[in-house]
C-alpha cells in the first residue's frame, strides 16, 4: 500500500504521544512532523520515554508546519477552533482528538463550554470519530473529530441497546477515571501525595461529555436523559463506567446478548466479557492498557428490575489516540485494525 | 470510670484487630482475652505487626473462653450464629460484628443468605448497631449486630433525606470498594497481581446489603427501592457510595442542607463536605483511614433532576470496629467518642 | 502537668500538618498560633482535610506571631537561618524541623549546601534532635534541630553497630523513599502519570543527609564513610534504608544483637524486627504510618561476609513530627511518649 | 521464511503467558500446543484475560504433546529437569526458562537449589540465554536455559564494567522486585491487604542468583564477588538494581561511557539512560512493561569513590519470555528483534 506522510499538532501530550507510538509502527504511516511550542527541537524521547531509541525525531515548531497528507491535531479545547483554519491549508485531511468539533450544533456547543463557537459553520464538516457507528462516513470523510474518552465508552456500551429499544431512556453514567485524562501539566490535586489513592468525585453532575452522548443515541431514542457521575481513581490509564439503566417490560438477558451481537459481533475491537467464573469475569480497565479495544459486560436483575451496564476502554487507546488511528485507517482504505493489534498485558 | 473486661472471639481477622487496636488505648477497657483458633498461643504482634510491642497478648483458643462483661464476636458469617447461645452464658452483654443478627426478619435472612436462621428467636433481641439512628436502644441494649461497612455508610448517607422526605423511592448505590473487605484469606483473585489495579464489579445487583438497608429505612419511606453495585479498586482500605437519586419536586439545595444538619450537627463522627475549592471538595476515603468518621457530601442538579450524595468511611472504622466500640461506648455509660479520637492522616 | 502555649511556622507543609495533628491531642499543649504566608486566615482543615471540625484554628500571617512557650519552625531550607533571629525573640525555646541548624561546623554547612551559613554563631546552639543519642542534652535544650528523616533512620540503625565496634567504616545506604519527602509543591516529577509506580533514583550519590549521619556517628568510628543512594518508590509516606555494611571479623549474630539490645532495650520508640516466619520478618514502613516507631532488623551472610541491615520509619513521624514532639517532651519534662501513642494500622 | 512449529509446556503461568502473548504475533511461529496440567481444556483467554478474542487455542494436556521445532519449558523450578529427557524427544530445539539448566557446575547447583541435580550429563548441553554475551552459541544451540530476571538484569549491567576491568571485584546488588515474580500462585504474603504497599526485604543475603551471575562474570574477573539483597515492592511488573561498585584507580566517566558503548553499541535492546534534567534521567522499570529492554544508567562519585549502577527490565519481557524470543530469533535465524518491537508505554 501507499505510505502517507502524517504530522500531529501538539505531540508532547500524552494524546499525542500516544498516537505517536502507534503511528511509529504503522506500516503505511511515514510521520513527517509532530510539533511543540513548548518543546521545540527536543528529542521526542525527552518528553516520551517510552520512545527513546525507537525514534530520533525531535520536537517542531507549529510555525513551520508543512504541507502533510493528514494531520492529527491534539490541541487543548477551544485552542483547536482557533487553528483549525490554518490548518485546513496544510493537510488534505484532519483528524482532530479535542472537543471542539465534536457537537454538530453551536448552541449546544455554546451551552456546555461557555463560549461561543469561533468557527462554527466548519462543525458540520466533521465526521464524530466512532467507527462502530460511523464507519461509512469516515471512510469519505476529509474531517474526523474524535469523541471525548467517556463518551467513546459510554455510547459504544449503550447504543446496542438504545437502537433495539431496550432500555428506559432515563440513564446514570457512574465513570471510574484515571490520572492521565488529566493531562500532563502538574497541579496541586495532581501533586503524587495528593492524588495518590484516592476516590476523588471531581465532576457529580453536568459533565459535558453528556451533550456528545445525547448528540449520538437520540437519533435513535427521542428524549434520552444522560447524567454522568465522574470519580477519579488510583489509576494513570484506563476508564470503566457503570451504567445504571433500566431494562423495558419483558426485556430478558437473551435479547440484551442479541443485541450486542446483532451490532458488535463482527467488529474486531468490540468484546462482550461476561463470565461466571475467574477473576476478569466482566471488563477491567487494566487489561486493555494500550489496546484499542472496548470490552462490555452487562448483569440484569428480576429482583431489582434493573440492568447494570459495563464498559471498559483504556483513555489514550480507544478513546482517543486508537480511535484515531481507527479512523485513519478507514479514511485511507487501510485494513482497520493496522497499527492496532496490541492486544495488552497481563499481569499489570 | 470503672473498667471492664472484654474479650474478643476471632481476633485474628482483619475487624479483629481492628477492634483490638482501639481497645488497647480504650481508658477503661481492660482487655481479658482474645481467640483465635489457628493461631491459638501465638502473639497478637505476629498476625497485627501493628502491635508489636504494644501488647504482649498471645491468642486464646475459643474452647477456654473465660467470662466477662463485654464480648465483641467478630467470626465468618454464619459461624456467629451457630455459637451465639453458648457465647451468651459467657458475657453479660455482646456485640456481634458480623452478619448473622442484624436483619430482624427471619425470612429475610434465608432470602438474602440462602440458608434458614439457626437461631431465629434471637433476632429480635439485637440492636443495630448504627448510634445515629439507635442511639437510645444501643444505651439499654445486652445485644447489638453491628451493620455492614456499605449499609453503614449508605444508611447514615441516605437516612436525613428519607426521613425528611427529599428523595424519590428508587435509589442506586455504585459502592467502591476496598480489598480490606475481602478479610485476610488468601484467593487467586486476591493475588496481588490480580487484585493490583482493578476496577472490578464484583457483585453487580442483588448486594446481601440492601437487606440492611432497606430494613433501616423503610420505617421512613414505604416501598423504598435499594439497588447496590459493588466495584473493588485499587485501595486497601476505605469505602465510598455514590448515591444516585431523584430529588422530590421544588427540594433545594437549603431544604438539603437543613436535612443534614437537623439530624447531624450534633453527631460528633458525622461531617459534611461540600467545597468549591481545594483537592478535598467531597469526601474522600483515604484521609478517613483509621477514623471513626462518616463523611457525606451531595451534588443536585437542576439540569438534570438529579441529586448525588457522596457518602464514605473507613470500613473497619465506622464501617466495623470504630461502630463497635462507639456501641460499647453507649452501651456502658461512657463518653461516645472515647477511644474513637485519631483524626486519620494527611497525606497518606 | 501545666500546658504550655505553642506555635507553628509554616504549618500549611506536611511536616507543619503532622506536627499539628500530634499536638491537637497533646494533653500538655495549647497550640496558639499556625501560621502561613499563602493561606493566612484560611481554616487549617482546608489545607489538612483530616483536621476538620477536629480544630476550628485559622492560619495566622507570620508577621502576627506571639510570643509563646515554644516554637516549631517548619520552613524550608534555607529560609529558616534567615528569621531565626527573630523568632528567638518570640519564643523561650524553638524546635527546627528544617536542615539549617543540623550541622555544627559552618564549613561542612557550606560544603553541601553550596551557601554560606547566614547565622552560624548560632549552629553551636542546637542540639541534634535524635532523643536515642541526645536525651540528655536534648533536656536541657532551648534549641533543638530536627534530623532529616533518611538521616535519622540511618543513624538509627548504625549507631549501636558503630558504637560497639561491630563493623567496617565503609557503608552503603540505599534509602527507598516516599513521595511526601518532596513536600507539597507540585511539580512535573511529581504529577501522577508521571510519579506513579517510579522506582526513580534521584540522588544516586553525594546526598546531604550524608554529613549529618557523618557528625553524629563518626564520634564513635573515626573516618566513617557514608555513601546513600536515594531511589523514590510508589509510595507516600514511609522510608526504608537498606544499609550494606561488612562485619569485623568474628563478628556473630549474637554480637549484633547484643549491641542492639544494649542500646535500644529501653527506648520506647524502637523495635528490633528479625522473625523467620510470616509477612512481615524484617521491618515495613506502612505499618509506621503515623507512629513514632523505627523498626530495625539485619542479617548476617557467613558466605558473603556481609550485614544488612534494614532501618524503616514514617518520613513524617520519627523522621519530622514525631521527632520533634519527642523533643518537645523531652524539654519540658513530660513522659517522653506523651502524645505519640498511635501505634499504626494493619492493614492499610 | 518458514514458519516454525512451537508449544509451551507450562503455558498457564505468568512467563508462560507473556511468551504466548508475544508468539502470537511473531510472524514466523505457529503455535501448536500449549499446555497446562490444571487447565486442560480451558480457553486460554481464561487464564491470561488479554488474550481474549486474541486467539481460541485451549490449554492440552502435557500427556498430549506432539512433536514439533520448538519447545518452550515454562515449568517451576526442579519440575524441568525431571521431564527434560522425555521432553527432548518432542523437539529439535528447546528453550527452557527455569532454573534447572542454567548453571553448568552440578555441585554450584546443589549448593544452591539444596537438592542434587536429576540430569547432570545435560547441564553442559544448554547454552546460557542471553543473547548480548552467548549469541554466537545460542544461534547454534540445540538448547538454551534462559537467565533468571534479577540475574538478566545484572549481568547485563556489570559485563561491560567487569570485562573492561574498571570496577573492584566486591559487588552489591540492591535489587527492586515486583510482585509477579512471585509466581501466580496466591499465598497469605501475596494477599493484596498484605503485600500492598510494601517495602519488603525476603531475601536480604544469599539470594540464589548470584550463582548464575557468578558463573557468567568470573571469566572476566576471577573470585568476583556478588551479593544480592532483594526487595519487592508496590510493583507488579518490573525489576530494578542498584549496584553499588568501586571503581579501580583512576577510572573516569568517560571510561565507563566507552565500555558500555564498546559492548551495547549495537545491541538493539540495551539502552545506556544517563540525563541531567527530566523526569526519567535513570532506568526506569515502568515503562519497559511489555518490552525486551534493558535500559541502564550510572553515576559516578569522586567524593564517595564510588560507582553506582542502575539496571531495569521487565522481570517478564527481557527477564524471561521476551529474552527467550529472542533467543528463538537466534537459533532459527530470524531478524533478532522480530516479535519484540514492541517499545513500551507512557503514560502509565
Amino acid at each position: 500500500m501507499r505510505k502517507i506522510s502524517v504530522s500531529i499538532i501538539g505531540a508532547s501530550g500524552y494524546a499525542g504521544g500516544e498516537l505517536l507510538r502507534l503511528l511509529l509502527f504503522h506500516p503505511y504511516v511515514s510521520i513527517s512532523q509532530v510539533t511543540s511550542r513548548k518543546f521545540t527541537r527536543l528529542e521526542v524521547g525527552e518528553i516520551h520515554p517510552n520512545l527513546r531509541k525507537v525514534t530520533d525525531l525531535t520536537f517542531s515548531s507549529p510555525a513551520d508546519l508543512k504541507k502533510c497528507d493528514l494531520l492529527f491535531v491534539a490541541l487543548p479545547n477551544s485552542v483547536s477552533m482557533e487553528y483549525m483554519k490554518d490548518l485546513q491549508i496544510k493537510a488534505t485531511k484532519i483528524i482532530d482528538l479535542g472537543a471542539d468539533f465534536r457537537l454538530r450544533d453551536r448552541k449546544v456547543f455554546q451551552d456546555w463550554y461557555h463560549t461561543p463557537h469561533i468557527a462554527p459553520e466548519m462543525l458540520s464538516t466533521f465526521i464524530y470519530g466512532i467507527a462502530e457507528l460511523h464507519r461509512k462516513d469516515i471512510k469519505k470523510a476529509k474531517y474526523v473529530a474524535c469523541a471525548g474518552c467517556e463518551a467513546t465508552v459510554s455510547i459504544l456500551t449503550l447504543y446496542p441497546l438504545v437502537k433495539h429499544g431496550l432500555i428506559d431512556k432515563d440513564i446514570i453514567i457512574d465513570a471510574k477515571m484515571s490520572s492521565s485524562q488529566g493531562g500532563n501539566s502538574p497541579t496541586h490535586s495532581s501533586h503524587h501525595p495528593e492524588r495518590s489513592g484516592v476516590v476523588r468525585t471531581y465532576k457529580p453532575t453536568d459533565h459535558r461529555h453528556e451533550a456528545e452522548i445525547k448528540q449520538e443515541l437520540s437519533p435513535f431514542m427521542k428524549d434520552i436523559q444522560i447524567a454522568i457521575t465522574a470519580t477519579t481513581i488510583e489509576m494513570v490509564r484506563g476508564l470503566l463506567v457503570t451504567i445504571h439503566a433500566k431494562p423495558l417490560a419483558g426485556v430478558t438477558e437473551k435479547d440484551i446478548w442479541k443485541a450486542y451481537r446483532s451490532e458488535y459481533q463482527n467488529e474486531p475491537f468490540m468484546r462482550i466479557v461476561k463470565k461466571t467464573t475467574g477473576n476478569y469475569r466482566y471488563p477491567e480497565p487494566k487489561i486493555l492498557v494500550g489496546t484499542n479495544y472496548c470490552d462490555i459486560g452487562f448483569a440484569l436483575s428480576k429482583r431489582e428490575n434493573r440492568l447494570v451496564l459495563i464498559g471498559a476502554i483504556d483513555n489514550l487507546g480507544k478513546g482517543t489516540a486508537g480511535q484515531a488511528v481507527q479512523a485513519m485507517n478507514l479514511m485511507f482504505g487501510y485494513p482497520e485494525t493496522t497499527g492496532l493489534e496490541f492486544p495488552g498485558l497481563h499481569p499489570i
